[in-house]
């Protein structure tokens, strides 16, 4: 049995509650949120699932006070910045981690001295770490990366993930920036962009063993072709429908990755594709693509089995056991 | 830099050399093939690429004579009964060992004994051991797994593996049959069938920490509707065309795993599909399918940086970090 806190409580961090409660093999034996309205509150009914007769602690000191714990699963920041402390505190309870934050899922090249501090700290409190989720931490980097293993030779790889956001969750909506003004968007600027997809490119060129010359970044708005009016959101014609945001990397002044990520309301469809240029080259299609909503907490539980079985350090999706669902442990 | 032997030199050992040697980072210094009219010979000659000053040796402990190595490559056999004896040799000299050995693969259900055997020795002996290949090893099994990460539940796993055998090598197509009479097909019996299919069913069911109450499996002929007629193979209308190998598993006495793999000449279409009912529930369809003669030799190469980084002993794909193509170790 493996024993669990989650540490954050929000959206995600309630559907992780949920994930986790369900899931034999793990039992959830603590949460952790700042927010005092929640301190207290049974964490299975926060989920909105019965009591689990596991109430929030505001930090982690207070939830590890009765139990023993193997993983600590932290659901609360995308910045690699502002995570850092919280790993540590996890770190010094002998805790594994597994977190959804984005900055962490593969951090070595574009944040190098926080990424060492977090890998040293790991090493020396016995704990293994990772960051992962849906995307980034699979469909555009870790699978790509798979997929190459019938490769004899790689020459470029393109992966799109086309989400039709009409369905998602009112929170994604807005965080590609469905129903505002471009003035708007244009003043949110680096909020609405989706976080980790530079990430992404790297943890695939550390895969491949290409050195990434320089990796860029553009991020431009999708907008309404006609009015388009749901049940939660409103989007005139010429407003924001979503986004759409673009990486590649470079090695030997060539692109030889290039990820493109769409979101928006109204998208005629949605897909993830991922197409090899190579020997085999060969393209593999989701259609209707992996919906985000499910797979990044799925990912987050699955993942924890890998976790426990690595040494300590902080580690990547490509240096861990392939996670896959399970049924028990 | 990673030093390998190649042993076995046959069609797909020539391959495995060609593409050994052309990898940054690996280097290939021995070959090893019993048919003494391979013995002397130049390995690089016998692949068809240039002198490599590396000859084919009788056997491993003379091909280990003059130079310290990591990993053997055995491309040999597809028995797990028969790779024994070659494994302990091979382990005898301190070599991690990767294989195109089917039934290798994962071993662990169907030949416990043996598989237990060569688990241990190889425990003994410090060294890790694999077998892969695109399939087994891959696509209908490995892959699967990958995809199931993103799943919160997954109740049903079907893969599809359709391959028009027309534009094929000879061997590949005269080993499913193509071109024999229903006669000829009967009383070839058990040699046309794939192996290594009820392995893909149980490293699938290992991933998912499904227990496999039972495992199916059927072969039935392909027949021609009408005469095919190419440059190396003709086949007479109602002759063998090509197999359909089916393998089920089974748990709590429901199908849980459908694995389906139809090769034949003249096939309309072919493509590699994974079909996950679950939560999320997807289909991953690779048009065209993956090109087998190249990816198991890729795959081979590929998975040699993920062996050498274990931990000594019999491993399976879900053991290992994902291989990946690379492009230097």
């Amino acid at each position: 049995m493996i024993k669990i806190i989650q540490v954050g409580l929000g959206p995600i961090g309630q559907q992780l509650t949920r994930y986790l409660t369900e899931r034999k093999g793990i039992q959830l034996v603590g949460g952790v949120d700042l927010d005092p309205a929640k301190t207290g509150k049974d964490i299975g009914e926060l989920a909105g699932i019965n009591e689990l007769g596991v109430s929030v602690s505001p930090d982690l000191g207070s939830a590890m006070k009765e139990t023993e714990v193997d993983v600590a699963v932290i659901s609360t920041v995308s910045s690699l910045q502002k995570i850092e402390s919280q790993i540590k505190d996890a770190a010094d309870f002998k805790l594994h981690i597994v977190s959804t934050c984005e900055e962490l899922m593969c951090p070595f090249d574009l944040q190098t001295e926080i990424a060492e501090r977090i890998d040293q700290y790991c090493k020396e409190k016995g704990v293994a770490c990772i960051g992962t989720g849906v995307n980034p931490g699979f469909l555009m980097d870790y699978l790509p990366a798979v997929l190459t293993s019938v490769c004899q030779k790689v020459d470029h790889v393109k992966v799109d993930r086309y989400q039709d956001a009409s369905s998602r969750r009112l929170p994604f909506q807005q965080k590609i920036g469905a129903g505002l003004t471009q003035a708007e968007f244009k003043e949110k600027g680096d909020s609405i962009r989706h976080v980790g997809l530079k990430e992404s490119v790297y943890l695939l060129a550390r895969a491949l063993g290409w050195e990434m010359e320089k990796v860029e970044e553009t991020l431009t708005p999708v907008l309404a072709e006609e009015r388009i009016e749901l049940d939660q959101i409103l989007i005139e014609k010429g407003y924001i429908a979503g986004v759409e945001q673009i990486a590649k990397g470079y090695k030997n002044n060539e692109e030889v990755i290039s990820l493109n990520f769409k979101a928006a309301v109204g998208l005629s469809r949605s897909y993830d594709s991922i197409e090899i240029t190579g020997n085999p080259g060969f393209r593999s299609v989701i259609d209707g693509g992996v919906n985000g909503d499910v797979a990044t907490s799925a990912i987050i539980v699955n993942t924890i089995r890998s976790v426990i079985a690595m040494n300590p350090g902080l580690k990547t999706m490509l240096e861990i056991p392939a996670p896959a669902y399970y049924s028990q442990v």
